[in-house]
Parts: structure tokens; C-alpha cells; sequence
């Protein structure tokens, strides 16, 4: 499958090798590519430059955030929060129009007294996503679990753990849901709803930072416990 | 144990009944006691009037929030959110100080937009009532769940899901877990740091009320699902 991966960072990356490594034909774009692989900044993540992580994945292209956008049957937004909607500008209406788009995008800044949403209440990032592009199908998804979970949950509780999705098209969440089952072996994906979920999901960030300080490690998750029916 | 609870709304109730059918010796607070007990409103989650509950829970007394607190060795908040710093307000520092305090208030206003939180990111409500109250170990526990999950867990996965808490307080966060466990039988008590963890579990919330809505059942919960040590 083609997959536009917006974004070059460690979640961009991640997504990007899991999915190149199952046989995917993924290109992840940039601001600016040329200076995104000249620079010596070493992610947290990755553990390595951009140009020295495209080393081991040459198979995966570092482009425009356009080209990306271009190539993608599906795309996934995994910029930082501050830079999701010049991201999706940049790639612009026309490459996005009719296409799944996966938000996995947080809108956190940090001072020294942690952190803070920028966009919450009765708005969020992924609705300021889908206004600025309406036609688009904006899934959120993936954004409450750190980069190694996403592609890979059975690192912890043997996959026993829910993610939240929500969008305003039940076709595109089907598709995500299977998607998200095929590549990385996703079993409860919990449908949340229309995208007005993503208020809740990019809100449970701030307990999900929490749990990862409170546990010392960002392996961690929720699982969805229901009472029985009718209860 | 003699338990002071602070409101008489549904929170209040469901944890007065529980506590004092357990053989506690419980006393609620109120703004205004005869007024609440003269009140014809039915309340949701126990669906009755006050003075109707208080007919079936006749050992629970009903008086004033300074009268609750004077009587309690432990303080449960469980007014609605608007209403936490006027109640403790009202039963005042000489009755609060050297207590634990345990906050099970949210701060949540709803509109047609749906829920917002009133306190948010770099401070919150648990932090506000114990600013307030410099003297009293205020430990946030129990928000995160519904009333009657509060005071029986096991209606859910077999109790096998997770309550956070936090506060400044080591002793009294441990005394707290130890009595959730002795209470109600709650197992998975997750101590999330300082009070400054409310932030996080408060915020949670908005996410709770999505999952409520996604699942159509309060009977929900989250378990927190850890990687292995070393990941």
C-alpha cells in the first residue's frame, strides 16, 4: 500500500520503518527534506540522526510534505502538535481531498510546570485538522500511545489494551480499524464516535504523560473495562 | 471509623450508604441541611429525594459541612465541582487540619458543546482546595469512576481495573489505599505522585465521559496496562 507518512520525527519514523518493513511503499515528507537529512539533530526515539536512520530504511523516501501527501492512498499526520496544520496546508486540499487521513498529532506545549493542551474543551487539534481540509477523512488515531506501542502493542499485556479512535466518516474507521488490526496487530480499537472525541483522546494525554512519570516508562497503556450488559 | 462526606448529591449518598452499611459511622454536610432534606428533587443516581434516600439510610445524619467535618477522622469532597472550595470553605481550616481529605470532585461545566473543564493543565482542583487548606492532606481518589463503581469495583472485569491517586502526603495516600481496599475492595490503587497528578486525573474525565457516551454504560473503567520492567 502507498502510505504519506507527514512528519520526519521519531513517531514519523517509527511508523514509517514498521511500515516499510511489512512491505509498504511509504515516503514521509517534510518542510524542507533536504535540510530534515542535513541535520545533526539526534532523536529521542530513534536514537539517531534522520539521515542516519534513513541509512537502515533507504527504502522509505524523505520528501516535500506535498510529495508525501501525493503518494499516499492513506496518510498519516505525525508532526509535532504546533506544526499539524502547516503540515496538512503545506500538502494542501487537492492531495488530501477524499483521502484517509490519520491524525496522530497532540496539541501539548511544556513549560516548567509540565505540561498543558493548547487546544481542548470544545475543540482539538483533529477538528481544526478536518475544518482546514474538509474534505478529508480525518481518523484520530494512535496519539495515546507512544511510537514503539503503536506499531507493536503486543509489548505489553500481551496486546490486552484498548486504542480509542474517532472521525466523523464510519468508513474511514473501518478501514483504520482494519488497518491498524493488519499492520501492527491492533486488536480493540475502541470507536469513540464522531472526531468531537478527539477532545477526550488528546485530553487523556495529559494522564497518559502522567502514567508514563508515575511507572518511569513510556511502555504503557490503558485497557477499557466494561460492566456487563445492562448493568 | 468516623467519616465526614462533604455534599449529598448522588456521590455523596452512594458512599454514605455504602460506608455506613459497612458499619461506619457517617455524617454528610450540607449548604443547608433542612433545606436539602426539604428539597423535592429527585436525584439521578439514587433516584429519589434526599429525605427519600434518608428514610432507607436512617444512621447517616444530615448536617451542616462544618458539622460533617468536625465529626469525620477522614473527609470525603464530593460536592459538584463548583461547589468543592465553598464547602471546605465552610467547614474551615481548624476542622480540616491535620484530616485527610479525600477530593473525589471534578471540575466540569457542561454546555450544548458538551463537557469543559473549569481547572486545567498547570493547575487544578484538588491543588486549589489544598491551597485553600494548607493543613489538611488532600489526597485525590475516586473521581475517576462512577458512584457505584466507586463503592463496588468488582461490578466491572472482576475489580481488575485501576483508581489513581495522588497527593503530597505519603501517609495519607497510603492510609487512603489502604482503606479503597478495606471500603470497597479496591485492588489496583495506582499512586500517581503529587497533587499535582489531579491534573492528570481530572483531565481524564473529559475522556471518561467519551468512553460513558461511546459505551452507553457509566459502568466503564480504564486498567493501566504496564510493560514488561526494563522496556
Amino acid at each position: 500500500m502507498r502510505i504519506g507518512i507527514l512528519g520526519t520525527g521519531g513517531v514519523g519514523r517509527t511508523l514509517a520503518g514498521a511500515l516499510s518493513g511489512r512491505g509498504h511503499d511509504v515516503e514521509m515528507g517534510s518542510r524542507d527534506p533536504e535540510a530534515a537529512l542535513a541535520s545533526t539533530d539526534v532523536n529521542q526515539q530513534t536514537d539517531t540522526t534522520l539521515s542516519g536512520w534513513h541509512d537502515s530504511n533507504a527504502a522509505v523516501r524523505v520528501a516535500t510534505f506535498a510529495e508525501a501527501a501525493a503518494h499516499g492512498e492513506v496518510l498519516m499526520l505525525a508532526t509535532a502538535g504546533d506544526g499539524s496544520l502547516a503540515a496538512t496546508a503545506a500538502a494542501g486540499d487537492d492531495l488530501l481531498d477524499g483521502k484517509v487521513l490519520i491524525d496522530i498529532s497532540n496539541p501539548l506545549s511544556w513549560s516548567d510546570q509540565g505540561p498543558s493542551l493548547t487546544v481542548m474543551n470544545t475543540d482539538s487539534l483533529a477538528e481544526q485538522v478536518q475544518r482546514q481540509h474538509p474534505g478529508a477523512h480525518v481518523v484520530k488515531a494512535l496519539n495515546t500511545v507512544t511510537a514503539s506501542v503503536m506499531v507493536d502493542p503486543s509489548m505489553l499485556g500481551g496486546g490486552d489494551h484498548t486504542l480509542p479512535i474517532c472521525g466523523n466518516d464510519d468508513d474511514a474507521k473501518r478501514q483504520v480499524t482494519r488497518w491498524l488490526g493488519e499492520w501492527f496487530g491492533w486488536r480493540d480499537v475502541l470507536d469513540l464516535g464522531d472526531l468531537s472525541g478527539a477532545r477526550a483522546t488528546e485530553a487523556y494525554l495529559l494522564f497518559w504523560i502522567r502514567l508514563y512519570q508515575a511507572t518511569g516508562s513510556p511502555i504503557v497503556n490503558t485497557k477499557v473495562v466494561r460492566g456487563r450488559p445492562g448493568r
